[in-house]
C-alpha cells in the first residue's frame, strides 16, 4: 500500500483500525525546541471526540493520546513524535453481522476488491477513527504555525440545505454551538433539520470552511506542489469529502475576469490585494491574503433506511444499519479539516525555506557558539 | 523548490519557461515494451496547440515534441522518456512593459515574493505553456491505460453560465466543435457568449469534466494516497483551476444518505452499483463504476479592461493587457485535465500492484526463459 | 528532520529514544494476506536482545513487541503494521553525569549542534536501541521474502583482527556461538580477543556479511535506485557502520578486468555466471547469483579508557565511561544488517513489478470474482 | 522503474542513452539568485570529457551542455534547470555485433532480464555517458556550496596496486597529471602500470577519494537519512563502484575504541576534534571536520582478452571486445564522484534548514519589502 504518510518534510504517518487495539501517528520532521505537552495535544483532540452532542456517535472514547517520543524536558528534540491512542469502547460484536455484507457508501467492497481481505469491524482502516492520528499531528502543526504568527479558523458553513452566507459569519459564535457554525441562528435551524433527518433514519452532509490568517507570502511551489494542489489532496483524503474549492471556488467558473481578478494596491510599503476572490493563492503560491479552503462532505453512509446490497457470497439482500453512528459527520470533521490544512502548511513552509540563496546564507553563515 | 515532479512510480518532471528556449518533460517509470512513436505524442499534443480557433491565443507554436530517449526499435525500454519542445513564436518584447508591473490574477507578485526574482516574459514558469510537458506525458499515460482497457473522455461542461446538464451529454459531438463541448447547441450558445465577452475586453471561466471507463476495481490507496486525493492534487495543480469534485461533488453535501448512497447489486457473478453518485470512488479506492472528475476554471486573468495594480517600485498604476491571450482557457485545458488524470491513474495502477502477496507470487514465480 | 522513514513502497518508519517510554516502528506497504503473528516477530527480535552473552550490555530488556494494527485473523490486511516496544530497564540516572559532556565517538555533539537540544539519556535517538524497530520490520520483510523463495544469511565475518576467510565459512556453525561466526575455531579466538580488549577497558569493531540466495534476476533500478546503491544506504544508516562493499568489494579495485569479470554460461536454458565477483549485482540490477553485502563496523565508542573531551560549557575534561556497554556491537548488529537488507529487497521487489507492460497486463487482466 | 531521480529538495533527474540522440538532466530545487552561466557548467563538464588522455576512450564528444531553462538575466530563478547534451560521435555500428551477446561485467544481461528489451548500443542507459547529466548537476551544486564556504577536492587515490598513502597527498599536484593523482611520482608509476595493462588487452580499477572542507556542523539527518548513508547511496549509484567508506573506513573495523574515537577539545569558543578517524561524520551528522569519502572502482569490463559468454539465443560463445574503451575509468570518474557528493550535500543542507524552530523564525519573521 504505502499511502499512510503525508508531507515531504513534516511527515505524518497514521496507523490503526477502528476496532484494533489502538490507533496512532508518527510525526517526523517537527523542528526542535517547540514547547509541547500532552495536555496541549489532548485539548485539540477533544474537539473531535465522539459522544459530545446528540448528533454524534454514542461511542465513548476518552481518546487519550500518549506521547511516546520526541520530547525532552518539555520541548521537541527534532526526532519523531509518536502518539498512541488506545481503543477502549469498541463493540466489535455490533459488527459481526456486517462481516458478510458490503455496506453501500462504505469502503467494505473496495477494500475487499483491493486486498482480498478486510477488517470489517467498524470499517477497519477506513473508519473515521483513523483521523484521531491526523488531529494529534494537526495539533502539533497548529502550535508551530502559531509560533510563526499563522492562525486557523475552521467551521461548519452548511448542514444539508442550511448554508450560512459569507456575510453572516460571526466567528465568535463558532464555539457557542456544538455544530461549530459561525452563526447561532443558522445553528439552531441546522439542529432542527438534523433532528428531522435522524427521525427518518437518514443522514445528511454539509460544507466545512477553513480560513488561515497570517500566512507569509511566497509559500507553495510552482507546478505540482502548488499550495492549493497540496491542500486539495490533504483535505480530499478525509473520508466523505467529495469537493474542494479555494476562494470563490466553483463560482469563479461563472465569473468574468474583470470581476474575479483581485486588483493590487500599495499600502505602507507593502503590496495588498483589494479583494480576495483568489482565496489567498495565486499561481499556487500564497499571496498574503487569508487562505480560504472549502470542502463538501457527503451524508454519513450508515443509515437505518433499508438499502439493497450484496453479501460476501454474492447474494442480494437488504441492509438497515442500526448502531452508534453520527447522522452527520460534518461537526466532528471540522477539526480534521483544520488539522490537514495545518499539516500541509507546515510542510510547505519548511519546503519554501530553500527557495532563495540568501535564506541559506542566513542560516549557514551565522556562527553557532556552544558555550 | 522541488515541486516540478509528480507521481511516485510513474514520475513526470516538467521544466521550462514560456519564453525560454524550450519546454520539456521527463517521464521516469514507464513500463517497458509499450509501442510508442513521436507521431502518437504529437497527435495528442495537437489538442492543446494554440491558434486553432478564434478563442485561443494567436501565438503560433508548432509544438513539435522531439523524443530524445527511452524508446528503442519503436518500444519503450523502461528507461526515462525525455521530450523537448522548442519555443519558437515567443514575442518577448510584448512583455517588456510587464517587467515592471504585477498583473492582477497572475503569479507575477507571488513569484517575486517567493524568489526575489522572476522571469516576467510571458508568465515564465507559471505560463500555461508549461502544460505542454504534462500533455506529452499524458499521451504516454493514455496509451498505457488503453493497453489495460481504460479509456478517458474529457470535455467542456460549461463556459461561463452556459452549462450542459448531464442528461444532455452527447459525447460524439465533442469533436464537432472547437470548444470540446458534448452538445453542439450549447457549444453554439457558448460561442456567442464568448464573442460578447471578448468584445468587452473581458474573459470568462468554465467547467471541465473527465470520465474514465474501464478502471479496474481496487485502485487507490487508503488514507493519504486515496484515488480522489491524488486526482484532486493533480488537476488542482493546473493553473486557473479553483475547484474540484468527484461524482455528485458539492451536491452531495446537500443530499441525504438514502439518496447519495449507491446500492449494490449482483450481476453475472460480479458486484455492481445501481447508481454512481460516488463518481467511481469509495473510501479512496476505485469501485468499478466510471470515474467522474470535474474542475472549475477561473476566467483568464489577462484582460483589456483596465485594472488597478502596482509597479515593481511600489507605485500604483492602471493596467490594460493587450496581446495574444485566450479569452477563455477552458477548451485548451480540456486535454490538460485529461492528461493529469491519466498520469495519476497510471501511477496508482502501478502502486496497487504490490497490494497483495499473490500478485507478487504471480510475477516472481513465473520462470523467465531467455531463449 | 524527516529522515526516519526508508523505502518507497515498503515504507518503514521508526521512532523512539533509548530512555523514552517506548520505541516502535510502522510498516506501510506490506502486501495483504501474509500470515503474521507476534511470536514470529518476537523470535526474530530475540536475536538482537541484549544480555544474552558476556559481550553484550547487561541492560535487561524483554523487548516485547506488541503488534497494534494491520493484522486481522492472522493475516496482514494491506494496512500499516505498527509495533510498540516499551523501554523497561532504563537506568537514566546512569546518564545524568553525561548530560554535561560530549562523549567522543558518539552523536552527543552533532545532535547538540544540529538541534540546539538533545536527549542525552542513553544516546537518545542515536542509541542502538532505535534498531529494535528496524529488526521488527526486518522480520516482516524476511517472511515476505521467504514466500518468494528468497533467503538471507547474515553473520560475523571478523571481530577486530580475527577475520574468517571466505573458504572457511561453515554456515551451520553460525548458531553454535554467540558471536554469530560461521566458524567455531575463529569464534573461540575472537572470544579470547574480546576478553583481552574488555580487560583493558577498550572496545573493538568487526565485519558483518549478509548473503542472499534465491533473488530473482532483474531487481534494482538503473541509475540512482540501483540495488547496491539502495542497499549501501540501508546498511550505512546503521550506527557504527563505516564501510560497505559488494562481492569482491574493495579488492576489485586492485584486480584486472580479466579476473574480475564473471563469465557467462548457459545451463538448462538459463544463463548463469561462472563466478560471482560481482556479488550478485550487475549495473545495479540483480544478476541471479547470490547477493553478497559486507559492512565494516567501528569499535563501540563507550570505553573505560580515559579520553579528553569538552563539557557543555566548553571546559575541557577527561571522561571514562563505565556502564552497561557492549565491548563490541558486531554480534548484535548482525540481525540489524540482515533486517536492513531484507527491508530494501522487499521495497525493490515491489518497485520492479511495474517494469514491464506484460506484468501490468498479468495483474489487471485477470478477472476478480468475489463469490 | 522510476529510479532516475535523486534528492528530496535538490532533485536531480537524468535521462538519455549512450547512443540515443541526447543525454540530459533536470535540476529542480536550486535556490533562486545563484549566478549561473553555461560556461561555468561547461568548464566543470570538461573534466569528464572523453578523449583527453591516452587512457580514455577515443570517442570524441564536445559534450556541449545547453541550458534550456531556469536562468534569467544570469541568475537562477528557483525553477528547474534543464540541460541537454547532444550525442554526436556515436558509432552505433560498432555495437551491432554486440546486439546478440551478453557482455560479461556489463548490464546487458540484467537489463534484458528486467525489461525483456534493451538498447544494446553502447550500453544504452547503463553507459558511463549517463553521468554527463550528473556532472552538469554537480557543477550547479558545487557553485552553491562555494557560496556557503564549502569546497570539494576529489582525486585518484589508487590505480590498480599503485596506491598513494594519505601522508603523501599533495593536492596541488592533482591538476599536474591526467590521472588526477595528488602525487606526481605515483601518477608516473600508475601510467606505466596502465600501459602494461592495456598492452595485455586488459583493464584495471582503482580508488577515488573526495574531501569536503568547510561543511557546517549539524548536517545530515538521524536514522535513515544519515549524511553517510545518503552519500553512500549517491556514490554507489555510479557504475563500477563496488565499495564505499568514510574516514578510516574498513580500517576502523580492525581498530580499538581508544584509537578510533576522536577526542574533543575546545578552541576559540568552538569544539574541535583532535583527529578525524570519523571522516567528518558522527551518528550520521557532520561534525565540523573535513568529510572524507572513498570509493573502490572495479576494472572496466570491456577488455580484449577473450571471455566466455552466451548469445541472445542461449548459445555459448567467446567474446573479445575491441572498440573505444577506457582501460581504466577511474580518472574520468573522479569528477563524477565529486558531483554526486556535491549534489547530496546540497540536498541535506536544504533538508537541515527545518531542523530548528529558530531557523523558521529567522526566515519568516523578517519582513519582505518589495520596494
Amino acid at each position: 500500500m504505502s499511502g499512510s504518510s503525508i508531507g515531504k518534510l513534516f511527515s505524518v504517518t497514521t496507523w490503526g483500525e477502528s476496532h484494533g487495539s489502538a490507533v496512532g501517528v508518527t510525526i517526523d520532521g517537527c523542528p526542535a525546541n517547540l514547547l509541547l505537552s500532552e495536555s496541549q495535544i489532548q485539548q485539540y483532540l477533544n474537539r473531535r471526540r465522539p459522544g459530545q452532542s446528540e448528533f454524534t456517535t454514542s461511542r465513548k472514547e476518552t481518546d487519550h493520546a500518549e506521547l511516546l517520543s520526541g520530547v525532552f524536558q518539555g520541548k521537541t528534540t527534532g526526532t519523531p513524535l509518536s502518539f498512541i491512542i488506545r481503543n477502549t469502547d469498541h463493540h466489535s460484536k455490533d459488527y459481526n453481522e456486517l462481516s458478510a455484507v458490503f455496506r453501500p457508501g462504505h469502503g467494505d467492497y473496495t477494500y475487499q476488491a483491493k486486498y482480498g481481505i478486510r477488517d470489517y469491524r467498524g470499517g477497519g482502516r477506513s473508519s473515521g477513527r483513523e483521523t484521531v492520528g491526523r488531529v494529534a499531528a494537526g495539533a502539533v502543526a497548529v502550535l508551530l504555525l502559531k509560533e510563526l504568527g499563522v492562525t486557523l479558523t475552521a467551521f461548519t458553513k452548511a448542514i444539508g440545505p442550511i448554508d450560512i452566507p459569507t456575510e453572516k459569519y460571526f466567528f465568535k459564535e463558532i464555539s457557542n454551538n456544538l455544530l461549530y457554525m459561525p452563526n447561532t441562528d443558522y445553528a439552531d435551524k441546522a439542529k432542527t433539520y438534523l433532528q428531522e433527518v435522524r427521525q427518518k433514519g437518514d443522514s445528511c452532509g454539509g460544507v466545512i470552511e477553513c480560513i488561515v490568517e497570517g500566512m507569509p507570502t511566497g509559500v507553495g511551489e510552482p507546478v505540482f506542489d502548488k499550495l492549493d494542489a497540496r491542500l486539495a489532496a490533504a483535505v480530499m483524503s478525509i473520508g466523505g469529502v467529495k469537493s474542494v474549492e479555494f476562494g470563490d471556488g466553483i463560482k469563479a467558473a461563472g465569473s468574468l475576469g474583470s470581476q474575479n481578478n483581485d486588483q493590487f494596491t500599495a499600502r505602507d510599503n507593502q503590496i495588498q490585494k483589494e479583494s480576495n476572490h483568489s482565496g489567498g493563492v495565486l499561481a499556487g503560491i500564497s499571496d498574503g491574503s487569508p487562505l480560504i479552503v472549502r470542502v463538501g462532505v457527503k451524508p454519513t453512509p450508515s443509515i437505518a433506511v433499508p438499502q439493497n446490497t450484496v453479501t460476501n457470497e454474492g447474494k442480494m439482500c437488504t441492509l438497515s444499519t442500526h448502531g452508534r453512528h453520527d447522522p452527520v459527520i460534518v461537526p466532528r470533521a471540522v477539526v480534521v479539516v483544520e488539522a490537514m490544512v495545518a499539516i500541509t502548511l507546515v510542510d510547505l513552509l519548511l519546503q519554501n525555506m530553500g527557495s532563495r540563496l540568501d535564506y541559506l546564507k542566513q542560516i549557514y553563515h551565522c556562527s553557532h557558539n556552544f558555550f
